[in-house]
């Protein structure tokens, strides 16, 4: 059959299926009901005792570090010494956030370190943005005016010669966003050999600058002996560069998405110097919910074993979209380039799919017109540019299967119609 | 007996209570354990049943306002209109730090209202700071190196004529940090024409003009027939100056102290704002913890109830204070002046003490040799200096009666002997 034949077919499947009025979603990383409905024992979990372990009254003013159980818990989950490790609110971005501002206004180790200094010459500060990357992280940035410069990411994680050339040229380069485990949104999990490398940036960089190692995804897999991901803040460690590493990680999608707890891990003297700044814009964490999460999840068992219960729920839908994407677009070439291409995460929240140059955004509108809506084209980089026009983040783990069927035979007939247009 | 030997008398007095080897604290605005007590069916309020009156699902993301059920109980609580509330976390300190980054950094109403602007040519803005105050609103402004200036305060609230005339010399000025009610830590409530003349201030301080107004202790009562303070984003809304009102409240001494929910109220324009800002710094508020705090309060009269409860603790440890400050001090004088005056709060959580002129550091510094902590002299000032070195903060509610009843003896002794060896 013609490109010309195969396209007009193809048109016609869609205005059926416009007939239907669909209206899906696959945006967000959301949890499923079913996911949150394995907490629910979370409310009512204290049973009348509000005291920590150590006889903290959990109900109280006070206690900016976490309650010492819960310290103890993420220290062990991000793999770091309970003095490295504090325990937060319902937001790990907001976490983030803070610390990012902390640096930039306050300073990592003083007023002298602030990042505004050196923004003070009318120049911008800068951070490194291994892209396509979370769209959250970006937004910091640009909220504060500090410069995006994306970096190039393959299988095993960032481009660490461009890392490194990068900082060795640009003293204004302070920071860098990473989620090195299931990546938001290509899945990848940085290799060993890129994690040493990260452990050695702070030598480059200097005392200032920061890794943001957003580890949202640490336990959460899809598949059998998952991967291991280097300890970065061990590593880092041993090359005396502790101080750039700051290790994040939350219960969001663990427990409840709007209502868990958040961790971060750093240099002992980096956590001491961010809870001092806490201290003088919040009344501290919320420690009966963080209280009420160690007596549901009680230990890294316990944890585990929840993990399996999301994985149970959210394989099958995975599944189902490469089912489709392998199914629909697997063997099928337009002027003998593949219609696109797509990871096969081993966990996290996402398929990336990657058209054929310049067919995100049409593709996209395809879909919504068509009452399936899909992440925004080039949100996966800074500034919202995508610059060959290929991402299309998929997060299949709010909708149910048979959404998620529909949503699918949407997709992968809209990425040929697109494929097809542009070969026209 | 001459103030020699009575000097002599007292400190051999207190030297026989070091040989107790106290260990007392009236530091702390902190509720008591058996206030705490009160809200312990908060956890295990929701039974299961996570969902919000709208539908919403509170354990997933999403609902920067707040959930709708809070946002209702919030505006009827702040007096406001739901669509002039949001609800945050568990710190309405945090919400005001907030407020203020967001306004200083990003501008109250877009980058052009950034306060941040006015200090770009080496020019710090400022704040006006009614003392004594709160020293958690002078850390904020400390921390941004935004200037404090203090403004008079007497019965009826801050001095509204210096307050004008100081806006209208100095457009650097953009903000004002008030607790209108039961102010911490003299007490007073605003007069109707004070909070008139605050509805008025947008006129002469402009658009990007700031009252930041703490109402903390809103229904907090120790007494029958509580004092009303008049409405000032109704007020200002009469005079066409909402956006200038940034209305505060929390449940922190209401249920948990640590774990409650806070309130944010002004115009609805610039809740949009805070928002839209809080939607890039945060994934928004626990809304779990909303709907447990509804389900357990239930109303407005729930809440009093609760109250009543609250003051029944309270208010006989506040008549302790008053009932040793009375017969230890009240018919006293040195040299023929009163040896101190204090307050006599009809709600809230603080008694303030003044001491003869120069003698609060001694008299802190007597207490804390004999076993009893007192906040720091000079704590409720702009940059903790109380240029006259009189007062004192008491914080009686968290510790027992029999506590107050041994700290309250050292505190009258050592006041009287500081104020001899400065009369000798």
């Amino acid at each position: 059959m013609s490109n010309a034949s195969r396209l007009q077919e193809l048109n016609q499947r869609l205005e059926e299926i416009k007939q239907q009025q669909l209206s899906l979603d696959l945006t967000r990383g959301k949890p499923a009901t079913a996911q949150l409905d394995l907490c629910n024992g979370l409310d009512g979990a204290l049973q009348g005792d509000y005291r920590c372990a150590d006889g903290t009254d959990s109900r109280n003013y006070g206690g900016g570090l976490g309650i010492p159980e819960a310290r103890e818990f993420a220290a062990e989950y991000l793999d770091a010494k309970v003095s490295q490790v504090m325990v937060g609110g319902n937001s790990s971005l907001q976490l983030m956030y803070q610390y990012v501002v902390h640096a930039y206004l306050n300073g990592v180790s003083g007023p002298e370190s602030a990042w505004v200094n050196d923004a003070s010459n009318g120049e911008r500060i800068k951070f490194l943005c291994p892209a396509p990357g979370y769209d959250r992280h970006f937004s910091v940035c640009e909220s504060l005016g500090i410069e995006m410069i994306p970096v190039t990411m393959d299988e095993n994680g960032p481009d660490m010669d461009q890392v490194e050339s990068l900082l060795k040229s640009d003293p204004l380069i302070k920071g860098i966003w990473c989620v090195p485990k299931y990546a938001n949104p290509n899945g990848i999990v940085y290799s060993d050999e890129v994690v040493a490398r990260f452990a050695r940036l702070g030598k480059i960089a200097g005392a200032n600058f920061r890794i943001m190692w957003d580890n949202a995804y640490a336990e959460h897999h899809l598949a059998d002996n998952p991967p291991e991901l280097a300890n970065l803040l061990a590593l880092s460690e041993a090359e005396g560069t502790a101080a750039n590493a700051i290790i994040i990680g939350s219960t969001s999608k663990i427990t409840f998405a709007g209502a868990g707890i958040s961790f971060i891990a750093s240099a002992e003297e980096n956590i001491k110097n961010f809870v001092a700044y806490l201290g003088i814009s919040t009344i501290g964490p919320d420690k009966v919910n963080q209280l009420r999460h160690m007596r549901f999840i009680k230990n890294m068992d316990g944890l585990r074993e929840l993990m399996q219960s999301h994985r149970n729920i959210l394989q099958p839908k995975f599944e189902l979209v490469l089912k489709h994407l392998d199914e629909g677009l697997g063997d099928k070439t337009v002027n003998g380039k593949a219609i696109g291409t797509w990871t096969r995460p081993q966990g996290g929240y996402f398929i990336l799919f990657d058209t054929q140059p310049g067919l995100a955004t049409r593709v996209i509108e395809l879909c919504a017109d068509a009452g399936v809506k899909l992440t925004p084209a080039g949100s996966t980089w800074p500034y919202k540019k995508d610059p060959a026009n290929t991402n299309i983040r998929l997060a299949p783990s709010f909708p149910s299967l048979e959404e998620i069927d529909a949503a699918m035979q949407v997709f992968v007939l809209c990425v040929e119609i697109a494929t097809l247009e542009q070969a026209a």
